[in-house]
Parts: structure tokens; sequence; C-alpha cells
């Protein structure tokens, strides 16, 4: 267990405070380091919290690929990376220098328990050269199929045998199903324990999403309101203009409801739904989540098909350019049944949430790009609302999650019409100096802070959500919408709400 | 009584919604009509209803002074006055010149009773050539002393014996303690009912103020707020940069406290604290109005000096420029007593604001132009305040009455120093295009609409109120103090607030 390492201060400040935090040396093993996820994020990334003194020193980067290269050679190839994919890429090339001389490359064969070995001799090599205390990190940025590989032989090879602690960073997707995530996580226990594991979900680093607890735990005017009382439904949304682009292998088979719905909807719902945790921590922020996950009601088999819809998108057009339907992707089935998009309606058996619904949309090909989170409060009986003329609308809470920035929908009387309107009150986080999610991320496992991690339980208890639907869409059980590439999504997800009396925001 | 007259829409709709209304036909009577008043604002308030059709039809304007105009002679001195002070002035000579039309001089000695009947004569023939009913509405934009003349004169003269409806509108100061107010309310009494007497405050014809009442009542968010278990004090400030200017003879007599506070800030102070009428009408609105000021715990003899306290500027600097002290401007006398700041402490004894303190606080010579109510909700025990480098400020609800916006002061997660910090969510009702407080006012005038101004209720409570401050001020028993031209105030209206725990925002 690592909870000891888990920063006091608590989620609130899982990141920098004023003044950054003394972190432990240790060394980042970054398997897949020739890969594209290493190039476009894991590079950068590193480098930015160089530049913003947040990583360890000394720190040692021990970059692992199948391909030969030179650390002298492949530390070009990175500089070219962050010339492209980093936030920020300053003049100074001294410190560049600096940055690019921590990446030591060394050529692993994944499959091949002798180069294990190898490794570990490397690694204490540089431990000793450098200075640096058996802390490792192991990032695995690999296709999903290898993590046993790597995580048993990380193990058996005695990498893990160390006197400082170990951690393990994993990408999504964790698992296909059920089963086959409690098979994965099965195999990851056997060489890491559960705090040793930091899975990653993208949104849980996204700044709006973990203001979401400060927003409502650190402002009195929230606090009492944000309960079945005042809320008369939620709704998340996560849309996205671009098409299957070069995944349609993996995407034809997994589909909107494992790459967005079971992970990062979910995430997003547990962090809006949660009740107050006892402290600002990980073991407490989780404990508050799984509250929700356990709560959630299960589907039943006679109302999948009305409580999620599914759709695929057809050939239409995005900012009046003509883009084609799913089908014609290259790369996926012609007759695929694959959802693009998911649109669900969620209901949580917790006191705090009797009867308040929680939609939540996803899709590709949409109108928009937007990842945004509408608390809709619930009308109450007003004198405003006496005449036809002057009906108020409801308050909303607006999360935009991707554009940083919040706003709150009231009642105003415009002083040049005299009429009641909707007045929106707006702040914007976004001051284009906002770190990347991956940077916030990454610093909290140097800081062995977990709390913006998927915790297995989590995980598992998503999956468990969603699988009587991935079994229900495997056998063609609900129909599959479809909907013009640059729309909001089929009729039937409007439908989902309409019957409730609500409507998409 | 007129109360059949008034707008069955209710005061949330006190000016115009879609399409204006149909108004009265009417003749707008103006005493004082070669005036500084007349020409700053009533003439060009009148032009700008005209430009938004916001005049009856027909209508006509008899402007009344003592000097001896031709009617077209005095169009063109109004012509001039729309120049330089309306808001806006269109090209269009046509329309500006169907305006002046309805614009007729009249010379009229206020003291003179013959002149009186002639007038009668005259609104008569008018009446009777333009096809307006019997509905006259008095404007006395004159000095307090011709009110009662002239108001007796009206009724002397059977101006007012009419088959239509009758209303007086009538400027501040009324009355210049509690005995002088009543006595000129009896003497209003022998002419008008009080349901056809329009008070002109005018910081009731200011949007934002008038937006309290659909801020608070149509909005569920604030609804539930907005009392003692959520609020933990109000503050009602109303600061301005200019100093005595030309009008020593009155201010050096009247002060801050009959200036400013007697009226004005206790009208804020009623808007602010009232609770939810049964009805968004003026009678409803009024006796919650009054249910405050009844409610207003009065001053007693012990702690007048420790409740209110009194300043006066001396020389100082505003916004870099030297300024003189109030006892060297012009028309002061040298040693003067009189106050030209007020802050005070005010009490309601009303369940819903138990224990609540709402600061109240005016002055001249101050650092800054501006009028604003904040609202400060308590600080609930949060745990996100666990650690000393995390504390949440209070959230805030700050109503900026002059520069007409609104602003939320919430904790937010800044995600590029990882600190929470206070984000201001704020929105802006001022297009330039907004209708000034004259027009919203007399707009209502012609409606028969008299929410947004002061019963004579209020007014003479308001008067009960101060008079034990004006007895102590007179006697000189509370300390006056001084503060430099361009500060915020004297030290002790800080020290008001400070005893308490708060602070001025």
């Amino acid at each position: 267990m690592t909870v000891s390492q888990e920063s006091p201060t608590g989620a609130a400040n899982s990141n920098a405070t004023k003044g950054n935090e003394k972190l432990d040396s240790m060394t980042f093993v970054l398997f897949g380091a020739t890969g594209d996820l290493a190039k476009r994020k894991i590079f950068p990334t590193l480098y930015n919290l160089f530049l913003d003194n947040k990583l360890p020193d000394p720190f040692a980067v021990i970059a692992l690929g199948r391909k030969n290269f030179s650390s002298q050679a492949f530390r070009l190839h990175v500089l070219e990376s962050l010339k492209i994919f980093s936030r920020r890429f300053p003049e100074n090339t001294d410190s560049t220098e600096t940055f690019l001389q921590m990446i030591h490359y060394h050529s692993l064969n994944a499959t091949d328990n002798q180069g294990y070995l190898k490794l570990v001799d490397y690694i204490k090599h540089l431990e000793t050269v450098l200075r640096i205390p058996e802390n490792r990190l192991f990032y695995l940025s690999m296709a999903p199929e290898f993590i046993d590989t790597v995580t048993s032989n990380i193990k058996k090879s005695g990498l893990d045998s160390i006197n400082g602690w170990k951690r393990l960073v994993i990408e999504k997707p964790f698992g296909f199903d059920l089963s086959s995530a409690q098979n994965l996580n099965n195999k990851l226990g056997n060489a890491f324990d559960e705090a040793e594991i930091y899975r990653i979900d993208h949104y849980l680093g996204k700044s709006m999403v973990q203001n979401l607890e400060v927003l409502k735990f650190a402002n009195p005017m929230f606090q009492d309101i944000w309960n079945k009382e005042n809320i008369s439904n939620v709704q998340i949304t996560a849309s996205e203009t671009v098409g299957v682009e070069e995944r349609a292998d993996y995407y034809d088979q997994a589909g909107a409801i494992r790459d967005m719905f079971q992970n990062h909807m979910l995430q997003i719902l547990m962090m809006t739904a949660m009740q107050q945790p006892k402290k600002l921590n990980s073991k407490e922020i989780r404990k508050e989540k799984l509250k929700v996950m356990e709560a959630l009601q299960p589907l039943q088999k006679e109302n999948i098909c009305s409580s999620i819809i599914r759709g695929q998108y057809e050939a239409g057009a995005i900012n009046g350019i003509p883009v084609k339907g799913y089908r014609e992707e290259p790369g996926v089935e012609s007759l695929s049944k694959n959802d693009t998009f998911i649109a669900a309606k969620v209901l949580i058996n917790h006191p705090a949430w009797y009867g308040v619904p929680f939609y939540i949309r996803t899709g590709k090909r949409m109108k928009e790009k937007s990842t945004r989170i509408v608390i809709e409060f619930k009308k109450k009986l007003s004198i405003v609302d006496a005449k036809d003329s002057d009906k108020t609308i409801p308050n909303l809470l607006t999360i935009e999650v991707n554009k940083e920035g919040i706003s709150l929908q009231l009642n105003i009387k415009n002083p040049e019409t005299n009429k009641i309107e909707p007045a929106s009150f707006s702040f914007s986080a976004n001051n284009g100096n906002t770190p990347a999610e991956y940077e916030l991320l990454l610093y909290d496992v140097f800081r062995g802070n977990s709390t913006f991690f998927a915790h297995w339980k989590e995980v598992e208890l998503a999956w468990k959500w969603v699988q009587p639907a991935l079994e229900a869409f495997e056998k063609s059980d609900c129909p599959l919408h479809t909907y013009p590439a640059g729309s909001l999504g089929p009729v039937a997800a409007d439908q989902l709400l309409k019957h409730d009396g609500f409507k998409w925001w």
C-alpha cells in the first residue's frame, strides 16, 4: 500500500499549490516510448512539467522500444516531437538540452524475458550513477494485449524487487467487457497492489472535472442545493465532430459505449453526483464516487432499449463540408452494427438523488465538439410566472469542460425591453496557459496522489452496469438508430428527455 | 383611488413588454418647465419615450413658467436641450418636429391665483382641440416651498375637477425632517389622494434596483437562500466623487443623511430586504417594503453614535487631482458641521433577517463613483478549508447599480496554480442602449403603475427612523469624523464592520 505517500493536502490540492511539492526521486520507465502517445503526449507533458519545476530531481526516463536507437538519436526524435506537440517551447536551448539529457533510450522486446533482466541491470546502473533511490514508475503506453506480458515480466525479472516504491500507470482501454476487465485486473494484481496502480482516464485530468469538487464543496451557495430538492436533472454531453479516424480496427469493435461511455462518461457522472466526502483525499473521495456507482439503478432487460439509445452516423455535413457515413469509413465493416453514439438515462438510488434523472450523451460526427455538464435546477412556482408573456426559464449551471468555462443562467429583467430573459453569468478559467490534462495527471502520479485516477472498483462497477447493454447490443435486441453526420444525434435521444418533460440544453 | 388603473401585469412588467401598452390620452402639465431639471431630464425623457412609441396619443405637454415665451420660441429651447441631454438624437428632423409640436408653452406665476383660472381655460381649449380626455398629469419640477401653493391652487382653481383621472408627480426633497414631511403630506392630501401621488426617488428608476425583485423571486437558486440562514450581511454603498457642486445652499443644511440616506439608501434597503409578495403588483410590493421599514430596529439614544457614523471630507485628491475640503467649498459655512458621509448599521427585527446586519454607506468626494449592493453569504464549514493555504472566501452577490452589472463571486480551483481562488461570474446588462431612470419612471406614471415610487408610509417611516439621528447631529452629540477627499470615508466606518468581523467589499 502506498497510501502513506499520498499528499496530506488532499485532492483539492492534488497538484501544485504555491511552491511545488518536494517529489521523491524516481526512474520513469516508459514502455512504448517510440509510439504515438509517447510522442504526442508523454514527452511533451514531461517537458512542460520540467519547465514548471515539477519534475523530481534527480530524475531519469528510461525510454523503451523495440527498435535500436542510441540515446542521443532518440533525444533528437523527442526534440522534434516537443517542437510540434508541446504547448510551450521556449527559445532557451540550454534548458531543453538539460531536459533531453534525462532521457535514456534502451531497446527492449516486450515479449523477450531475457530483455527484462538486462533492463534490471540498466536501471540499477542508472540509479547508481544518478544517485536515484529505487523508486520506479512503470508507464505502459502500449496496446492492451501487452499489459499482461509486461507486468508479469516486471515481476519475474525482479524489476519490482526494490527498496523504494513502485507505481504502474496504464492507459485505456481497461478490458473489453466485465470478464475481460476482471481477468486483466487479476493479472495486474499479481505484480502490483491496487494502491500502486494509476489507471488513466484523461477526462479526470480535465481541470473543469477536477473543479467539480471545489465548486460543490467550497461554495456555500451550492452546498445546500446540490441535491434532489433543488436539481431537476443533470445532463452530461461529450460530442465530437471527428469520425472514426484511423482507429476503425479498435473502434468498430468497441463502439461509443466502450470507448466513451463506460469510462469517461461514468467517471464524470461520479464526480458530478458524489456527495461531500469526510475529507478531500483520495480515499474519501473514492468512497463517495463508489457510493454513486453502487447506487446506479441497474438496467433491466425490459428497459434496456428505452434507457440506452444507440446511434450510428450516416453521411452528412459538418460546417458545410460533406462527410461519409460510418459504414463507408475505411476499416469499418460495410454492414457494421457498431454504435458511434450513445445516450442514456441513469437513475441513482441514493437518498440525495431519488427521482433525478442523469442524462448522458456521447457521439462522433456530431454538430459541435463539446464536453459539457449541465445542472438544471427545479423551477419553483414563481410569482413572476403569473402571466403568459413572462415565463421564467430554469436556472442552469453549465460546466464547459473543454472550453474551461462555467456559466450560470439566471432570470433577469432586461432594462431595455423590460422583459424577463435568461442571462448568463459566466466565468472563464481559460487564460491560454492552463496545464494540459496529462500534466495534471502525471504530476499527481509523481506525488503519489491517486484521486483523479480510476479505481478498480469503479471500473468494475461501470462494466457491471453496462454489461447487460453490451449483451443486448451484441444480440441486436436494441434498435440501432441512425443520425446524419453533423446533427445532434438520433431523434430517439431527444425523445428520451422529452418523455420526462425535459430537453437537452 | 386609481388602483383600478394599475396595470394588471404587475411590477415585473412595470414598463413595456413586447409591444407597448395602450396608454390613456392625457395632458402633461409641467410646472417649472424653464428650470434645470426640465431641461436636463424631463424633456429629454419625453423625447426618448416618444422615439420608443411610449407616449400616449394624443398627448399634450403644457409647459409652465413665469417668463413669457411663444410656444414656438420655447420649442427651440427644448430642441437645444435635446441636442445636449438626450441619450439619442436621430437625424430625422420630421419626427423631432412632431414631438416638439406636442409642447405648448403657457406663462404662469405659481403664486398668482388668477393665473390658474386662465390655465383651466387653456387646458380645456387644448383638450377640446386635440380631443384629449380630461386626464391630467401634474408634474411639479419646482423648489419644495412652492409645492403647497401649487397643489392648493390646483384644487382651488378647479384644475382637478375633471371627468378623467389626475396624477401628481413630485421630486425630492420630501420634507426636511419628520414633522415638515408630515406637514407637506397633509397639504398634498387636500388636493390629491395617496394613490394619485407619484413621489420620484430616482434610485427606484435604476434598472438594477428594479431587477432586485426579479433576481430574488424569479430564480429558484436565490429564492431559498435570500435569508438569515444563508446571508451573513448586506452592504449598500452609494459613493460619489463629486463634492457639493453648486448645491451648497441646500446641501449644507441637508447633509448626506437627508440628501441620500433617508430616501435613496433606505429605498434600496427595502428593495433588497423585502420578502416575496403575494403578487408582483404595487400594492403587494409596497406591503412587503413597509414590513421592512416597520421592522427596522429603532435607533436608541445610547447607540446612535455607534450605529451611525458621520463624516465630512477634508482636502485631498481624486485621481491625482487635488480638491478642496468641504468647508472651503463656495457657499459652505467655514465651520460647517454638516455631514457629507454617512455609514450606518441597520438591523431588521423580522424573522427572515434576525441577526443579519445591513450596512449602508454613502458619501461625496469618495475614491470612486459607485452604487453597489453586496450580499455576503455565510461561510459554512468547508472541508476545503482544512488547511491554511487553501482558505475559501465568502460567496458574494454584487449588484452594480450604475454600471448595470451583476456578479457572483465563487470559489474555483485555478487550473494553472491549482489553488482555490475567488472567481467572478459576471453579467452585464449594459448594452449602451438602456433607458434612463426617468424614462422607466415616467412611463410608469403614464401607465398608472406606482410600484417604483415612494409611498407616503415608506417616506414617513424613513423619517421616523432617522429623526433621532437628526436630533443628535443637531446637538453635536455624535462626533463628526473627517476623511480625506478621494478616500473610502472615515476610519470609523470601517470599524463599524470590523467590530462585527466583516469588511466592506
